[in-house]
């Protein structure tokens, strides 16, 4: 599975920015690969990049059209199909990440196979993967973990490769979930893996590779999150990593979607994936602490992240405002 | 999912005794539920029960055809296919466990289609799950843990189950593999679910339930396989268990398909299932600890049995030698 860019970033009829989630993921992570949003009239998510007709992203050289956006249930709104059939028609892909599949739609399946055009459903692996053999491999692999879901993993892992790229070095971002998936262009939604092959899915995301090549792998959930937590392990394992992030949002009353359950201590938090990861890799460690201070006062913040940064000896930064150039040192040194 | 009994075994044309493990399994601890065994003329497997063809098992009244057998692949053997089809004549359903599903096999779906009978592919969950809520719910559910696949958590839960029924309790054991539901005539094959929905699915089977009623739930893998882990722990955060029961087989000396990985010490292995198991129910003990001592020598086994005993404080038995009323004794102070 390769998505072919520059993509054309499909709204539909999002009735707010929030269900334009993942088509702001990509813009704000591949700006290059975007060429324009496409909205139908009555769309309340503006990404603030180029408006396009469909025609208008076909002749710019869209490559794939990237259905961004999520309805209730997951459901491929009747009102996005006309938008669909016609991208094939003029000669692009489709690709996307909800519960339904493309492929389910007789009608979009019906023009593919006409038109020899792909769908992605990025929800939905293609391929069977093998059972993870547990193997050491070369290169070096890093995985931002949680305190609980949406707490910033994708975002921590994009901006270290980001920063890794920009100092010369080796790095892949490797995709865990949909959004992360379009912006890499390929990779796997580990949550709708079958359970037996969890491991055995990342372990062929993030294969053998240089000596020096660093794989930067999206997390996803919480080994402490009550609904997902075996994706979690299983991803932990897969991923055999070198070095942990953790990644906390400090505001959070509650895990997310579980009113009753208050988001762990990042302590213990830190020592539960320490002891996991070192089952598969005993040289496993964290190199850094990434917190989402956007609900924060400055001052609130900064004392916050001078406080873990001196318990945990280790950085700790808001990604989005401080960068992760001081996580990026302490790699050089593992 | 309701697979009725009693049952015909079909050993298939099995090459070995241990590639009629499922059948060995049903057969020990449903001996009410099995007629008999039906074999192909190369059959080297034998169950020493009655003999039968699949007219007599009709004639005794068998309701359901288990193919307990297993082959390289997990494929639905060409050799097996006319018995298939003449129990199905015969009145028959038809279940069975491999990874190939009966219903792909295009003879074996029209002749049920056309006769009404059942089949039931017991690796594939026919219904789909919710997302664990993490709730707490009434009454008790007991979990076997393991420090490695194929330890004996089935074979403890079962004996357990036993026990307390023999005392008058209220126990259900609850399956999460092939070879348990088909022993329980109903459950979920856990490591066939998607990964969201391992936890949910295993809420779903251990429900609400009178305040003294114990679910005794089969274990999976174990939290220290790098293959299996994240089944195990969703299974484990799924069940919220009250009690747990740690099952070791003493003489391993690597995890199951992983040469290079020795089995976790029982005091990690422990320690971890502990701290994963209190996230959701703060409750959780461990109740006892199951060995498989079949390969040691009579005394060596008492050592070690009283060794681990006095070591925490906790019943230690095999319990196919010594029963394991120690370990339901520990229910009753919870």
């Amino acid at each position: 599975m390769q998505i072919e860019p520059p993509y054309a970033l499909f709204l539909g009829d999002a009735p707010d920015q929030l269900a334009a989630k993942t088509a702001d993921g990509i813009a704000a992570w591949r700006p290059d690969w975007c060429l324009g949003q496409i909205r139908l009239p009555d769309c309340k998510a503006d990404l603030k990049i180029a408006e396009l007709t469909v025609e208008e992203a076909a002749a710019k050289g869209a490559k794939t059209l990237i259905v961004g956006v999520v309805n209730r249930g997951g459901i491929i709104g009747g009102a996005w199909l006309a938008t669909i059939l016609k991208a094939m028609d003029l000669g692009m892909d489709v690709a996307a990440g909800l519960h339904q599949r493309l492929a389910d739609v007789p009608e979009i399946a019906a023009h593919a196979k006409k038109l020899g055009r792909k769908i992605f459903d990025v929800r939905h692996p293609p391929q069977h993967f093998a059972v993870a053999s547990g193997k050491p491999r070369s290169g070096h692999r890093l995985l931002a973990v949680g305190t609980d879901c949406s707490v910033g993993k994708m975002y921590t892992a994009l901006a270290l490769e980001k920063e890794m790229l920009a100092r010369g070095m080796k790095a892949d971002f490797r995709a865990t979930g949909q959004t992360g998936i379009f912006i890499a262009g390929g990779g796997v939604s580990v949550d709708a893996v079958v359970a037996d092959f969890i491991s055995g899915a990342v372990e062929w995301l993030t294969p053998a590779n240089e000596a020096d090549h660093w794989d930067v792998v999206e997390g996803q959930g919480s080994l402490f999150h009550a609904s997902y937590a075996g994706v979690s392990l299983g991803l932990l394992h897969g991923a055999q990593p070198d070095a942990l992030v953790l990644c906390h949002d400090p505001v959070r009353d509650h895990m997310r979607g579980l009113p009753d359950y208050r988001p762990p201590n990042i302590k213990p938090c830190m020592e539960m994936n320490l002891a996991c990861a070192r089952v598969v890799n005993p040289r496993a460690q964290f190199v850094g602490i990434c917190l989402n201070t956007s609900a924060m006062a400055a001052d609130a913040a900064a004392v916050l992240k001078a406080d873990l940064a001196k318990t945990f000896g280790l950085p700790c930064v808001d990604p989005l405002k401080d960068g992760v150039g001081a996580v990026v040192d302490r790699l050089a040194v593992l």
